[in-house]
């Protein structure tokens, strides 16, 4: 039995080894796609080499580096095992400063000051004292429920929109098709938390988009993929929005000659808004690991066909 | 009796006969230097036209439309009434967001990716996860202590330096000139907002800058005669300091020719980070006029020779 650790970033496996050494010194950690063999049983990976899963006859469970699993269902070969997600692995915390951030950036106009900045221009009282911005979580999942009690307890009126309902304290909570429309009309700042899915891919597009009121603000956290790029650049420029701030891509790194890079109304982050933490992420892998080997379920197994 | 509202913000006249009108329908109110009479028995104003109260015999008390008085003590011919300044009249909520928001601007390195963005540099994982940065805020008086609780609330460990000791819940507290410089070996980020004072005019120099430990970052919301500007400059350009988020100037609006507006690592606002809130302003000055009017002292008198 032994825990296979593959991503593109190896230079974290030290961080991992660290980690699963302090957390769970008994097991077997090996790093790396070229370390598959018949003796691993469980892999925890970002983004697996196409194909990886061919060599790991042994397999009991996969986890994912992240609240996301589209980088592992994206693979044929991946076998009929529990696909595990990290639950919340530190991410929970750090999303919620992105979100509180992005929040504040708009609502105190920092997006106009910094433009006025640029052109040497001093154009007090931009602010002034306003209701604050509605904001609007589209995915009010495991990290959702986090950010947004975040956000109420400064003050940010919050909602969520979900396939099904949710009870999230100080959260007016829409769910399915039918309630997208009242959730997007009344979102000033639309906080994207979605899985990848067949479902949810491009959903962020021209018709989404003109639902949100005149002025309002996309913030992507989840997923490139979720977004139609040129849609969403066509709705800013128009002017029906005023602007974007997004850490995810349809390509990472975002290509150099994209648009995002230089548009003025956007501001581009390189998929930093949530790190798993090493720590609490070895600590929920081995926790679930030791509840399979004792003939348990494990707790955050994901429905593939579903995607989350 | 009445009120004489002066502020060279000529279009707010109205915002303030609104909300006197509102909350003190029987006070007469008057807005205008040329407006002023034997009449006037009470003053609310931001920066009075020097000579102003000459031309006021029966003038009872000024109140500043700040929480600074520094923009009326200035002039010479302010006659011995009392000096009252706001309390807080929204301005600890603004104040707190605006704080907050520099807190996460750091915090989450918003200030390397912004300048990432500008060269197209996708440069990942320069967030990690990482301690939350040690907020010293420099004048912990009434605002002072509002920002503290609200940065607490946010997770972040606050000290606070004031010339007497203070007692605020989560915050470390030092006092007096003895303990200044334990105070700022420990401050990551400082937040200044104290008084313009005699004492505090020109304060953040190149020595006080020397003692915050390499790679802290300045946020002054106070007053912009508290820096010396030539020494912050120094101090970011040698790679002490990490960068400043300025509020507050020398000369305000910031002259277009000062290097603050160009520099990469200064973030400048135009003195918008709290903005007097009307009505909850308006609503102090009445109960304050009410006490006087019946003989008894009001609150928030400003001992004058202190400055605050």
């Amino acid at each position: 039995m032994s825990l296979l650790i593959t991503t593109p970033h190896t230079s974290k496996y030290e961080n991992w080894r660290e980690a699963f050494a302090q957390i769970a010194p008994d097991l077997k950690v090996v790093c790396g796609a070229e370390q598959a063999s018949e003796e691993v049983t469980y892999v925890l990976t970002w983004h697996p080499p196409k194909g990886l899963f061919q060599s790991l006859p042994n397999l009991r469970a996969v986890f994912s580096m992240g609240a996301g699993v589209d980088h592992i269902t994206s693979d044929p070969s991946l076998p009929n095992v529990p696909l595990i997600r990290q639950r919340d692995a530190g991410m929970g915390t750090q999303m919620s400063e992105y979100a509180l951030y992005a929040a504040l950036h708009y609502q105190r106009d920092f997006d106009i000051v910094r433009l006025n900045q640029q052109s040497q221009t001093w154009a007090p009282f931009v602010s002034g004292v306003r209701p604050r911005l509605n904001i609007g979580i589209l995915g009010l999942g495991t990290l959702g429920s986090v950010v947004a009690n975040a956000l109420v307890q400064n003050g940010f009126p919050v909602s969520g929109w979900s396939r099904s309902k949710k009870e999230v304290d100080g959260v007016t909570s829409y769910s399915g098709e039918g309630e997208l429309g009242d959730f997007l009309a009344q979102t000033e700042l639309l906080l994207c938390l979605l899985p990848d899915t067949e479902q949810t891919r491009g959903m962020v597009n021209q018709n989404l988009l003109q639902q949100l009121p005149k002025g309002a603000v996309l913030v992507n956290v989840a997923r490139g993929a979720l977004v139609n790029d040129d849609e969403l650049l066509q709705a800013i420029d128009s002017g029906h929005l005023r602007g974007a701030m997004l850490d995810v891509f349809h390509i990472e790194p975002l290509p150099t000659e994209h648009r995002f890079w230089s548009h003025p109304n956007i501001v581009v982050t390189p998929h930093v808004a949530a790190e798993t933490v090493y720590a609490a992420s070895a600590q929920q892998v081995s926790l679930e690991i030791q509840r399979m080997e004792a003939g348990l379920p494990p707790t955050e197994v994901v429905d593939p066909s579903r995607g989350y």
